[in-house]
């Protein structure tokens, strides 16, 4: 009886995306205005899903309290107030899109959790704009 | 080609989250002020998904008249303005967590539907926490 | 590495719910006030969901910005402001639930996509009812 | 000690702008796509507020229950699921724009009120366009 | 040049209506099921506005940090996860209504804030319901 | 007979606050982590309120479409995208707080509406954070 629980969490960071293979022009030209040398930024709005049986002791899958722990030490501690492509070594050769920053965040939390839950990613870049990944 | 239909419905309750296995002092190293012997509360959004067929004659899955009034009568009338733990049979013996709560919610829907209809749960136990449960 | 990209748009509409084959007493009996012969609305809210690989390149599965354009030209351009059953050629014979608007949308975008990512559609008729459909 | 109650509705209804002493082309050039003859529609959603003094008795301005059934029967009966221009009176001769909306829900709501009491309407066109009215 | 400035918290509790000076059978029948002995409960959203003169030196009327840590130790550690009626000594002899409690609020944090200041509350008790309060 | 017609926009940015009349220590020490050097950003989310009286011919206050257009090239042409300390000239003075970018916002839309309206900026520079300004 698998359970999938949810938790918000957010972080406010500049980026601009850039690939150092290519020419100024074709930044400007693939990325427009996303590519602005003076960086732009985000409110990211982050949810994380953590998918796995009901503990009959608790009638948790995994405590929130932990949960809402570990996104700060590992995420927002990280991310938070930021620029990604300058301050977060795992972007200096990454183009942080949002693609990209939900599987780096992916990576850095799930090492914490049990093997055998299945963990999934959702980020907005704005409220219009968000992307999902899952193992 | 199978479509999900998706409505929303609220309801307020209050619960404590408490092991009657447990010593008191467990139960507060476990689940800390969730399990405040005086209750507290939420307001529950639950969203509940029906996947099926669209009956070419209606274009619908499922009525949402229908959908929404089940909802009414299985849900909402029994766990409204309730103390879930005192008042509502099936968390007599179940700890009341958000995830218990959306397996329960679920498994009392779900003789209402047709058997090949696949009925899912996403249940808000605040704007941040959420859970979902699928058959 | 596969990763689900969400764009949100929306349109304005009007719709009545109504089966040519059947006597207005049973249009107005199984849909009730949705089949109001002088037509109601709604705002649509449209999130449209692309899965596939991340390009290395460019760190995008999709660039927003061609996402955005092509629901722009392919639904907004034939939905926005108009009568759903009067004026667009997918519902003069098939009724505009929501579910069947889901369908037609995911129709006219799955050709423009490349094959191999996958395609979903979430529509909110109103915050409080909404329908998925993917391939 | 003054407290401001405010309590969330909901219609959806189909309109269309279009003044009757302007030529179709005066219209159209005005209007748009909101003069489109054939309607267009929106999920309307409400917010009454009512400005009062606390009654010692109750700990209430007004109690929700009540205002909530006066918004159904003076605003939702009325105007849900129906098209504005050809189904409410009052918009027979007055353009049913956001502005005159808000005007006559204030004023079909404003005699069954204190009269020491202040009544304010918000109502939400879009999710991104809404118009306020106070006495 | 007087700007406001506005901060979202919020803390879950349970709480009934129950005047001590009436009957039960008239809490009942002036409360309805919002008078249930067991209690029930809400997630709150609170918001708490100041406004004031900006301060040329900071660019700020007040430092968001100081506001969230005041609304933290005044209302938060008060009232989160608490029964309102039974643990909130402000509750003894008061309704817990939502305008009550936002009056509560609004004289917590009052002293702590510049005379000259203006405070407003914005309390939900609901998605759907919430009451404002200022001086 | 004054109705308030407000519409929202959105645009993103990165930015510092940073006071260089201070002393590194000291800007760190007043505005913390929104110091950082190499900047964070934001996703904002504007409101723009404009009070008048409803023209009977049209029955707006003011055409939403002209509101919309005005935001765009007075606000989003000049920040959506930009990093405000370094390219937009009204903050390489003038700390780019959301109090400050509010009263900027209204003096650039100011002088494009009737004298006799009323306008008021809200903005948020997060979910959780946000301003208003009226004149």
């Amino acid at each position: 009886m698998k359970v999938t629980v949810s938790r918000k969490a957010h972080f406010n960071a500049a980026h601009r995306l850039y690939n150092k293979d290519w020419s100024d022009a074709k930044n400007e030209n693939i990325f427009g205005k996303c590519s602005n040398p003076h960086y732009h930024g985000h409110n990211y709005e982050l949810i994380v899903h953590v998918t796995g049986e009901i503990d009959p002791q608790t009638g948790y899958v995994i405590d929130m309290k932990l949960l809402k722990n570990l996104i700060k030490t590992e995420v927002e501690d990280l991310m938070d107030h930021k620029n990604l492509n300058e301050e977060v070594a795992d972007f200096f050769e990454l183009i942080p899109t949002a693609e990209n920053i939900a599987v780096v965040i992916h990576n850095k939390l799930k090492p914490h959790l049990k093997e055998e839950w299945k963990l999934s990613i959702t980020l907005y870049e704005t409220p219009r704009n968000y992307v999902s990944f899952s193992d």
